[in-house]
């Protein structure tokens, strides 16, 4: 099993800089149209031909109306040929003219670029509850494509943004039926992080030809390992949704699950969408440190997933992250609170190479080399229930100071 | 309905200063043993004759030694004398070394007051996975009933707390079979609350004459709405637990579901408990405010509840109200995420006397006015689904500086 999954990493090639326009045939920009204050706020992708399109969700109930215009056109056909996305305002709680607003705002980047609307998925990220300025985002809109507006994928990078602090990308590259196939990726999210079947705004690109079922197939089983396992503060968006085109141009044979191939494609998607939600997870808001939690030893994987999610979302185990605490009671507490079929007497807790529980039972560990572990940026918690074979990570960042202060201030 | 709620509120006294030892034939009182730095740290309560005596505790699956040896205490005949804890040690995750000081602990309390183990009950809170100090608790428990340690009960609800920064207790009277009957209650807790079926530390005494069957429904029924109704941060500890001893010292004829006055004594009991609760809100690590809410409108109670809860305990709704923002998106998205059968179109939302949400939208307000509302000491929210008949109430408290401060911090 672990030389599987070797062997599937060796062939897997990280792109440097890359990013959703590394596979061929798509571009991708962004522009600043006057939603937000100073910062870019409008991004589009495009690709040059229709892509197999799929995406995920928020399971929110509170659905955003631009999560709904998405659905509809990747519903009709189950392909894309281009993504509108505003920041600064979520077009959320709008009722009846949010809805036209998003329709509008898919209609006219659809007649902008001169192709169907239904080929066109829109995204939008911000406040909840007020109305999209339309006037401002027409004017933008019209300027796409334009010898002034090149399209430059970090514009698109830095328009999706709200509170992150940094840009997120990644691209591989692996061979398929010999033919070299490219998988690229963006992401924007910091606070309000906690998916449950979708996430914040992801946007993956490749140029492999896949079937929209077997698309939508990969998507839904690499988001559960994947975007589906960070959590900043518990709180699931009206807005999440990850969405992803495959348009082809690697001229692969068609990709499904029969494809003797189809395991290092899934491979080399999880790379990239896990190194985004890594790094969404790592700018979550106030957020001073990476935090992984891997659970092993579960009775099955969903267990070791439960587990890892209630640990990495604990207020007290995060606050004490950012103390530099070694509190491995917290941990302790919140495996107990995880209502998972676990034994409490068989637990392993590691903080990083520090092994400070044993049998459920602390052991003598040098508090001094625990601290200063915990005071570096990546942090890796294993916890081992002993059991059986389930296993799963989960990745979440500390709570700080700043956390209170960025969403004591948010909106006003 | 509310008639009945209204007479049975009526017959109902707050006892001014009122505490546990508010009820005939109850003592209590604390002192400084040296499991704390200064404060005291070790306390008992005390009743004259063995009482009736029920109990919930934690969910949480790593149960704290003292709860085992309580619950084999209750257990065993249902019926308590005495009860002995200590602060500053959760004597949790400490296995069967903490399993057996937690006995220890017990028998000396007993020998000490010359009364049977079984009829004490021993509890603990503080750090995790620590082993008590049993020679200063030994010292400390002899000194218990001395001429030097008269009975204090500012003393005992001083010696229960860790980051609590106010004592909490109260006490009402009411008449039962025309005898005067008398509840009190204390309790301790600022952190890691978040209960699901017990709570905290919470003591009840009762001079009620009432059988252990009907006192067990009683604490449960009345738990459930109020210790159980209360988050902090999500966080359920390992030592959570409510007693309630009734010594029957009132003599009145003994309560059970059918005596006539039966719902007079639940609802006295509920008004302390709900005011304890209350406290613990109020007194949430780092708070500023308490906050209120209310869900009307639900399928049902249940329906209600979780959406109170979820409401109450979002992090991006705390650092709101924490912020003075009236940023009701937060409370429609939590509302979204809560899972329950909610209709996404009915949502009314105040925020105290000013209506936010209406039929899930925006209602134009006057922002400045909900903000100085925001800046008051109690918040209350009010949600209704529109739906049915269903509602619940939640306490929390804001999300603040102080409380990363105390949290990153409180250990080391």
């Amino acid at each position: 099993m672990i030389q599987i999954e070797k062997a599937l990493q060796d062939q897997v090639e990280i792109i440097s800089n890359g990013s959703v326009v590394s596979p061929r045939g798509f571009s991708a920009g962004g522009l600043f149209c006057g939603i937000r204050r100073k910062r870019l706020d409008l991004g589009w992708i495009y690709s040059y031909v229709p892509a197999s399109a799929a995406a995920v969700y928020t399971t929110n109930l509170f659905k955003a109306a631009p999560l709904k215009v998405s659905k509809e056109s990747i519903d009709q056909e189950n392909r894309l040929q281009g993504v509108i996305v505003n920041s600064g305002n979520a077009n959320a709680c709008t009722g009846e003219r949010g809805l036209k607003d998003a329709y509008t705002m898919r209609d006219l980047y659809a007649a902008q670029m001169g192709i169907e609307p239904h080929l066109v998925a829109v995204l939008s990220t911000g406040v909840i509850g007020e109305f999209l300025p339309m006037e401002k985002i027409q004017a933008g809109i019209s300027r796409i494509g334009s010898v002034e507006q090149p399209a430059d994928v970090v514009d698109f990078e830095e328009a999706i943004q709200t509170t992150d602090t940094c840009r997120k990308s990644c691209a591989v590259k692996i061979t398929i039926d010999g033919k070299l196939v490219s998988i690229g990726g963006a992401a924007k999210g910091s606070g309000m992080i906690h998916p449950n079947m979708a996430t914040m705004l992801g946007f993956i690109t490749t140029d492999a030809a896949i079937d929209p079922a077997s698309l939508q197939q990969a998507l839904r089983q690499v988001t559960n390992k994947t975007f589906n396992m960070i959590t900043v503060d518990g709180d699931t968006s009206t807005n999440d949704m990850v969405l992803i085109m495959a348009n082809g141009m690697a001229e692969n044979l068609t990709l499904n699950p029969s494809h003797k191939e189809w395991p290092k494609f899934i491979n080399a998607l999880e790379i990239v969408c896990r190194s985004l939600a890594k790094k969404i997870a790592r700018d979550g808001e106030g957020a001073s440190r990476l935090v992984e939690v891997t659970v092993k030893g579960a009775l099955n994987d969903q267990v070791a997933a439960h587990v890892a999610k209630e640990v990495i979302g604990s207020n007290l185990v995060k606050t004490a992250i950012f103390g530099a605490d070694p509190n491995w009671g917290r941990i302790i507490c919140a495996i107990g609170y995880s209502k998972q079929p676990i034994d409490p007497e068989k637990v392993t807790v590691h903080i990083g190479p520090i092994k400070v529980v044993e049998n459920s039972l602390p052991c003598g560990f040098n508090e001094e080399e625990a601290k200063n572990y915990l005071q570096q940026e990546n942090i890796h918690i294993l916890i081992e229930l002993n059991q059986a074979d389930g296993q799963a990570t989960a990745w979440g960042c500390d709570l700080s100071y700043d956390y209170v202060r960025i969403n004591a201030s948010y909106r006003t």
